[in-house]
């Protein structure tokens, strides 16, 4: 049993935060057994960690981030789509068949993706079996709960960046195979997005969800172009989510849409029924200008949604900035299109926690039995003013950077 | 004569960022006498800081900024304008009334915006003289180049942050008296927005601005609902910058623009005739969803334009930071707007460097005869990746904070 003592701030519900001052946590197993504002009596000779002023929060969940972009965070964000792509971002993923190059870049997206207080994580490779790989086996290493698939595209690529359809599903099902018994960091189906993957790359993804029971990650309805174009590619579809759905591809792990700034009455269907997740990314997606998702419609509509840094159309691998930016772009959303509501900072903060953390299990937040992940955070006060508990993590949220991370824990072990 | 050597970046024009790799500037008397990428026989002797892959930039000018509002920065940025403004902002504006709390406030506020590498501004107070003398002294003893403003509001606002038109204009002249032969940080005059000023207080700012040559701040065309509530209040005119006009605020000295987001074409001829800065002010009018200015077309125009925190309804103090999202907002504004165009980098950096700069002179820049007011910009580089100069600062501006200044120098001098 560990206790810890400061301010706790958690979400409750979708649109509920949980603020406690000078309240103690009580952990069994890394495992939240309570929080109490006065410490019961069989308690009160534990040794108790006193993180002052300081706020706990659970860690952060990142949903979409393409690790082999690291390199490139927050450089030539003034590019369009189709230059960033074809001049930054695709030469850069080729160099992924160099896995010591790999080796090197995935070592410090771990270690930074920790220091911005994620804790789980939804992640793209590469078409590389070998780097990709080697960054799953490190996400395992560092008992990162994650998901990370090798890309697979066979189609509308650059030459030096695409796969045939036959080594494109043969490389998939080895990765699988290979992974699908890891314990914190699992293999996902990854098509790069429908306008990259042919049919027949889709059915032979199908069958190996369905003879591994493994899920997918890809982009849905991320752009007008992306919308448009899958429907070109995949004529039998009337939107991006039954293109996976025919595939069989929906059925048998945890489905992530990242973007979701497009979808059609039945993308949304698709995506509840089968208990999926849509993604806002939203410096991603405004960097690269591809829309703003309706965040307050699709909450309203009860969809699962999440957080992602989206490095590197995103700027970097915080969180926390996104929770803000959340707020901020439901408000632009609102402007423009007035049928959406803005949103609370307390559902921003629920995306990026509790809401994305369920596709973990019992993470991303501290009542009862949830896992211990948890980061404090500190010096965001200032003597003349009197801040919540609440305050200081919205303050955080907007202005903060890692170095307000006092001290991470990972299922209850500070790390 | 002092020498430094490092990566070298700013702006020649406002499309230009020129870059040295390993080069020399060398500083005289506070002024940049040349920069050498191979250094003359002369100066061979001369002992030279090297600052090896770090990046010396120019430092920066924030346009437009509410001293007192720092306490409140990144906190109830979901809420609408109005009830930010009532529940929050005026309570605590109000606050000013005292001088011990003002006091604590502004020496925290000129660390911060030091710390962020801001060494020009334009400053709001509020409508309190002795709080706002305390801050232009502060501001006049670090030696930051500024202009200062006591803020009228005689109307339209709450009873305890509402003066007498008498009493506004008498406080203002006695404001403008004891300051006026400031040497750096300088009064101006400083009408909260023309809905809270009356036809006769503004005629009485018009007079105080003759007498004593100076300039104007205010918010101009701010939001929907400040330009059609303005002119109702001044039926005479029709658009924001012509009141003042009319008011004869105009000709006496610097004329700055926050906002600028809807203006009539009659604003901008106005504000181009009396050379003055329209600011920018990117976090703060998506927070409180004022609109987004169309700067693609107002540099194309040849408007100057700057770029400000604006906390708080920005998030902080960073100019950096609005370089990054000047950009971002650009390409919102042409997705729903296309009659806009996206701003460059370079653009963006030049707003919120040497384009906003001029207005304190020579400032903003490295090019000979300017002042070397400098920040060296470190920690942002990969071992895997080699960054250009430009780079370097393009990701600083995405993803850094002010741990990533290393050094600053205001005048020559390091502090």
């Amino acid at each position: 049993m560990e206790l810890y003592c400061g301010n706790i701030v958690y979400s409750k519900s979708k649109n509920e935060l949980v603020e406690y001052s000078n309240a103690y946590i009580a952990v069994e197993n890394g495992v939240v057994e309570g929080i109490y504002e006065t410490l019961p009596e069989k308690y009160k000779r534990l040794p108790c960690k006193d993180f002052g002023e300081d706020v706990i929060i659970p860690a952060f969940t990142d949903l979409h981030v393409h690790a082999p972009q690291y390199p490139q965070r927050s450089l030539a964000m003034d590019e369009v789509l189709v230059d960033w792509l074809d001049k930054y971002t695709f030469p850069l993923e080729a160099k992924y068949k160099d896995v010591e190059f790999a080796k090197a870049v995935y070592d410090s997206f771990i270690n930074e993706i920790i220091a911005q207080g994620t804790m789980h994580a939804v992640v793209f490779g590469t078409i590389h079996n070998e780097a990709t790989g080697y960054l799953i086996d490190q996400l395992e290493k560092k008992g990162i709960s994650s998901y990370v698939g090798k890309v697979n595209m066979d189609m509308n690529s650059p030459d030096y960046l695409c796969e045939s359809t036959e080594s494109s599903i043969r490389d998939t099902e080895k990765f699988i195979d290979k992974y699908i018994n890891n314990k914190y960091s699992k293999p996902i189906l990854t098509p790069r997005f429908a306008p990259t993957c042919s049919d027949t790359l889709l059915e032979g993804l199908g069958k190996i969800a369905k003879k591994y029971k493994v899920g997918i990650q890809t982009h849905i309805e991320e752009s007008i172009w992306e919308s448009n174009e899958a429907l070109k590619q995949h004529s039998n579809s009337n939107c991006d989510m039954e293109i996976y759905e025919k595939a069989g591809l929906l059925d048998n792990g945890p489905v992530i849409a990242a973007h979701f700034i497009f979808p059609k009455e039945k993308d949304i269907d698709i995506l509840k029924r089968y208990n999926g997740y849509a993604v806002q990314c939203p410096d991603a997606t405004v960097n690269v200008i591809a829309g703003i998702m309706q965040t307050g419609v699709l909450m309203d509509k009860d969809v699962n949604l999440g957080l992602g840094s989206d490095i590197s159309a995103g700027y970097d691998l915080c969180i926390h900035t996104q929770i803000a930016q959340a707020v901020q772009l439901s408000k632009i959303k609102s402007f423009y299109e007035p049928e959406n509501r803005k949103i609370s900072f307390a559902e921003a903060f629920y995306m990026g926690t509790k809401g994305s953390g369920k596709l973990f299990g019992n993470v991303g937040s501290f009542e009862q039995g949830y896992s211990f992940d948890a980061l404090v955070i500190s010096g965001v006060s200032d003597e003349f003013e009197e801040l919540s508990p609440i305050q200081k993590i919205e303050r955080f949220c907007g202005l903060g950077n890692k170095s307000n991370i006092r001290a991470r824990f990972m299922r209850g072990q500070e790390i």
